[in-house]
């Protein structure tokens, strides 16, 4: 249309610049999505200028953290949490817990920030991203070994314990400090809910099977499920939760029917367009100003603390299995991904965090992110790799 | 995110209701495209009110119109075009020029409308929509007959001609009147444009292939279309086309490839999600106030003419395979849909159609699309229908 051109342009910019980064750290054995969020710091309006995100470009953007956590829920099959065993339970609630002490103990009573900011960036800390992980053992030819079903099960369980922490952090508030009454509430409401997706929303879509599949419109699961989506991101609002936990709890809903459907190459499409516009924006909100020297020591810190706290808490639930298998089971929970930065994301948007504290999570994330592929490689080195399929 | 709520519960609201109406439309046997744009004028600023259509909004509905056309050029296989021989491009070339005379001599010259006005409206009349005779012959099981190969061949070729007729009435800019030199530098460029992307476009993206897919970016071939569908576009801006002319353009390099990478079921999925707020924006800039009796007159007699100039003109070149066969051919090509659509909005924004243009141009693509189906299904009701698959 011949108004839209500035944002046509920006976008095709920003898609561009984001994927050439990617493939450029793909190439390199690094993480695309590092490569992404980069471009948006090197082009972005805090430092080379080249483009600047404007009202509609964050808006899309947004919608690419929606689709981002509708996808993500997609492939956390309920059923699958439930077969996963104690093990990964384990593994996924110390790995949550650990993180989440130690990052604000560090924050609150060591640097002296305000609880509100402190708890935004320790529940940053919480969540590991299950497709980094994923990807090295894929590449591995590892997945069919126990320590990666191990891993993958408790990441499963961590998306949905960091979807928890996420409602709770978010639902504070704009509200100057931390009201314990206020807490509880939102942490029962987002317990409520997240048990009533798991247990109840896969049956009602089960349910509501022979009717979509009668219905006239084309794609009508996809349909449906888009709807669902955009529906509960309004209602996660409504209540005093982030939109992306709605499309999370939608995407659950949808898991056990993302087979049969077709949802996730589908709904990946429509991440594949939109993700890069949220990841890039993500790195040209990072000012780069805010990094002196304080900074970059809790930069370092937070990183250290974050990884030795998922090495620690998550191995060790499985330390009679020999330390090898504990330590990779460790090193598998430590890159924090998309949960991450929305949280920061979040926190940036409510005011609850400072700059400075949203450039500690950017550097945390892409630094967790970087550093375990090339160790779990290192520790994966001597398993066998499964028979090409 | 929590600043986005009204625009994340604004689209929730378009794309239940555009999806509802749609369903309800094609139970009643009806086009769901119909339906969706009904729900746009019922729910719009103009009518009931129910939901104003905001900035971003229109931006989104805008990508909609891009996606709808790179889906319609990933269809349109440039090789088939070549296949369908003479009969579908005489078919065709006499239906894109009989309505546009027609169109504009009723306009410019019973009417006393201005040129510019004149020939918009008269371009919207152009092409056939493919998506509408396809369904209803697909619902029949009569794809595999010669008539529904004419017509689809035909249909193939209409959208390549009908974006040749639009980038040279959207090229005329916002000049008053009729420049022909301009026409012309137009006409050439347009042709130019599309007679590259049909023979080199593809080969362009065959030599490219070895290098796409040894990119190690997920989903490489995607990646690059999209990008191309981007970048397109804002390359027909600059040279003064449409948007959605560069789309279609995109889509139709990669037409060959469309299926060994999967492309057209992920680019649908996209446009699953964005299309249902073009078709509803459409329906939502309708002033309902300019239909008085002289606008009415208008509608009726630019949709008899636009049902006319297609079965006449189309069923002329294949008389001579029998009069029944000829008004298959010729009912079958006159639904009009998106370009149509995509026409009224571009001349909308450019200001060189008024409020009750747009109307007609509404009517006219609404009852087109009505009122062959059902004449379709009578005249195919003695062909054998295909055993299914």
């Amino acid at each position: 249309m011949p108004h839209a051109e500035p944002l046509l342009l920006e976008l095709f910019g920003i898609f561009v610049c984001a994927k050439v980064f990617g493939e450029v750290f793909e190439q390199l054995r690094l993480p695309a999505v590092v490569g992404e969020i980069l471009a948006g710091i090197i082009l972005g309006p805090y430092a080379t200028k080249f483009v600047n995100p404007g009202a509609t470009t964050l808006s899309i953007a947004g919608l690419g953290a929606i689709f981002l956590l509708f996808t993500v829920g997609l492939e956390t099959s309920p059923q699958e949490l439930i077969r996963v065993g104690s093990t990964s339970l384990r593994v996924s609630l110390a790995g949550v817990l650990a993180p989440f002490v130690l990052g604000f103990a560090y924050l609150r009573g060591v640097r002296g920030d305000p609880s509100h900011e402190a708890i935004f960036v320790a529940a940053a800390m919480v969540a590991t991203s299950v497709g980094i992980a994923a990807r090295v053992m894929g590449d591995l030819r590892v997945l069919h070994t126990r320590v990666a079903r191990i891993i993958l099960g408790a990441a499963v369980a961590d998306d949905i314990l960091g979807m928890i922490v996420l409602a709770v952090v978010a639902g504070l508030g704009s509200g100057a400090g931390v009201q314990w009454a206020q807490l509880i509430v939102l942490f029962l409401e987002a317990v409520a809910f997240t048990l009533f997706m798991v247990f109840f929303g896969s049956r009602v879509i089960h349910k509501m099977q022979p009717g979509v599949e009668r219905l006239s419109t084309q794609n009508a699961p996809l349909i449906l499920a888009l709807a669902l989506c955009l529906g509960l991101s309004v209602a996660a609002e409504r209540i005093g939760m982030a939109a992306i936990i709605g499309a999370f709890f939608a995407g659950l809903a949808f898991a056990e029917y993302s087979g049969e459907w077709q949802l996730a190459p589908r709904v990946s499409a429509i991440n594949e367009f939109l993700a890069p516009f949220f990841f890039f924006t993500m790195g040209s909100r990072l000012d780069l100003h805010v990094f002196d020297a304080r900074v970059i020591v809790a930069c370092v810190v937070v990183t250290v603390l974050a990884l030795t706290a998922k090495v620690v808490a998550c191995g060790a639930p499985v330390l009679r299995e020999g330390w090898l298998n504990a330590l990779k089971v460790g090193v598998g929970m430590t890159p924090r991904g998309e949960v991450a930065l929305i949280v920061a994301l979040v926190g940036l948007q409510m005011k609850m965090m400072s700059q400075a504290a949203y450039g500690i999570v950017i550097f945390m994330t892409g630094a967790t992110t970087l550093i375990a592929p090339p160790i779990l490689r290192y520790l994966f080195r001597q398993d066998k790799p499964e028979a090409a399929a």
